[in-house]
């Protein structure tokens, strides 16, 4: 399957993470969600965690509304946290609500190092630095569930029970969530730097994303651990 | 008229911010906007000033989001950055642009010192303090700004020019706002503080509403310089 | 032994760790360093993670500069920014050296997932909290190292060969930043919140401190894991 | 006089800034330190706000800290905290003694609103944007102060009862410190940048540090409104 596009920033560090994309991509517990095999058990543990991550997510996606420098940044990250607050976070409360977890229940979860490591990173990543550095730490889970909802689409099992989360990720709204966000980093690596590939800031930039994609390794590995 | 009701919390700060409370409800500005005697030209240059004070503004409510330490408060403070970037803003667009100017322009206008003052005053009082200390240096405009609305929606001469602008912060749609962060604001208190009368932060908080009214003050102040 | 005298705030703390304190505080990397039984590598590799951690320690505690609302809170943080960077720092520097390291080296090593954890979660602490939540999540490490470092100076076995690292923590001068970071606590204790054990506050800071020493255990482990 | 050597970035900046740099480094109160023609009440009005703009600076190149990325940015920033903190503010502290003013009434006087415009606009170029947005916004301080203070060295007359000011400033120790910031920037700037006049960024920095020289204007402006 050809990479999506979404921009040629994210092109970029797609390719400089190499390994750790894939790590991510094609974990263990995305191939149990694709042929139908993950237990059920995890998947809920999975989306328990997952819940708290959005909670922590959207708090970054609201610090990068405080960073934006560009009516532009600022539009589509507003329009980020809305969609994660009111629209993603939804699809982990009606499903955990058929396992009889309430929202209260999940907004308190104890998080799992694994998890609490990934976003904490994130939203230091715009402490530290800039809108830039908070992008490429942002981009990986945005972008790779779009990348692996589109490949799970097409490759899935007829009677797998997760066609509904492989669909929230395959649905052209999220991927045009995806690609909005892709250009957005695109023009704000244009406003900043110019040309990414010849910055000082390259190896710095490409760091952040390539941390926050291992990170995303520990996440699916968390979620086959606890099955 | 009676003070409208958008909490306990807010009704306590409303109170011993005193006479600056007045100062800001009651500037000379306002009172042009309501007999409509405000120089076009005046409010035009407040329009502009006031867009660059709401990308601000909307980048310390995407703090608020970034502090919330329960749904309820992510909840409403993602909605109040969406009315913001989405509704508020607008108005301001749709208005400049009938005078030929347009929004990139009012994005990069310079700011006055007095605006400067204000947004930056309340995204310090986030990055210093808690959740707490970022929503009484909010109050002040969001609410103010609705009480304005609903007596100037009482009492203005029936031909000011000013009426859009009125009836934006006397609709039922911008009252509920104002209720629904008075409401969380009480819950805020109640989650970290208590009774706030008798906490060792009353006066701290307090301290940064009536600073913030303050600031409002000057900001109307700086609206009639201009003129 | 009787636990030092660090302040009231951190007695309360301490007590409602509870299992999680005694697993930090007695773990077998702890007693390793004890008895002298710490395979060297082992050593020399959390050094290398330590300095990292205190590079970031360093930033939370610059956070907590940031942060201060009171002169004393001003000052005992800016010292110990002072003593993070210019002493404590050093130590890691000179025993590393005598490994071949550099302290360029340091600075870029790669962290480990429990140590970029950590730091992290107390940046964040910092960020979305005010100066007690940044205090409550970084008292575990400052504290914790004093006890553990007067301990082990009374029960250490002769030839450890970590007697220097024992000593820089069971140091008059290490503890004395101990006391006054925990009479300074105290004393932010009274300025936002009176009677801590009555105030609503008291879980949610319970769950920082908490969840800081838990980290704590992560971050000896990892130590113990790389021999 | 020959402006001093603070680096190539400061030399940059300060050129970009044209007449506001004039306007702030040969202001009227400037002028009268130098000639000691300006009243005494005026200069305690003055030190007392600095004061309170110096505790707002120190938090400021503490946010610093947190934004390094660099050993020498940490240990540069880290160092200045301690400056400020324990030296040049204990200035302010002495002269304002003799006056009958303690320390705690310095720490809690209210702020005229020139002060906190800029003091907070600092603070929010470090939250907004990186390291270099936040030396950008401090820059005109630290290295203005330093170029007044050798002018009126080398200009004071001889009785000006403010030579102690002047000398602060002109001071060697001083000196050095505008010189290791200067150095450290055009580090930061090679780190981040490569050459800054065609970065698309020029602009935006040099924005950063006209608007802080601006608020220095707005600062000595006040100082003298008060006598």
């Amino acid at each position: 399957m050809i990479a999506p596009d979404y921009g040629k920033t994210f092109a970029l560090w797609r390719e400089g993470a190499a390994g750790a994309w894939q790590d991510y991509t094609r974990h263990a517990f995305v191939e149990g969600l694709r042929d139908g095999s993950l237990p059920r058990e995890a998947f809920v543990q999975y989306l328990i965690q997952d819940y708290v991550f959005l909670v922590h997510f959207s708090r970054a996606w609201s610090l990068a509304v405080v960073k934006s420098e560009a009516l532009e940044e600022m539009k589509v990250c507003a329009a980020t946290v809305d969609a994660l607050v009111n629209h993603e976070m939804s699809l982990h409360v009606s499903v955990c609500a058929t396992e009889g977890i309430d929202e209260a229940t999940l907004f308190n979860a104890t998080e799992a190092v694994e998890n609490l490591a990934y976003t904490r990173y994130v939203l230091d990543a715009g402490l530290q630095g800039d809108f830039l550095d908070l992008m490429a730490a942002l981009a990986p889970c945005v972008m790779g569930y779009g990348e692996i909802g589109l490949r799970l689409a097409e490759s899935k099992a007829p009677d797998t029970p997760y066609a509904d989360w492989i669909n929230t990720y395959a649905d052209p709204g999220y991927q045009s969530v995806c690609a909005s966000v892709g250009s957005m980093i695109d023009g704000a690596v244009a406003r900043r730097i110019g040309d990414l590939a010849t910055s000082p800031r390259v190896n710095a930039l490409q760091d952040r994303f390539s941390m926050a994609t291992t990170l995303e390794v520990g996440f699916w590995q968390m979620g086959l651990n606890t099955q």
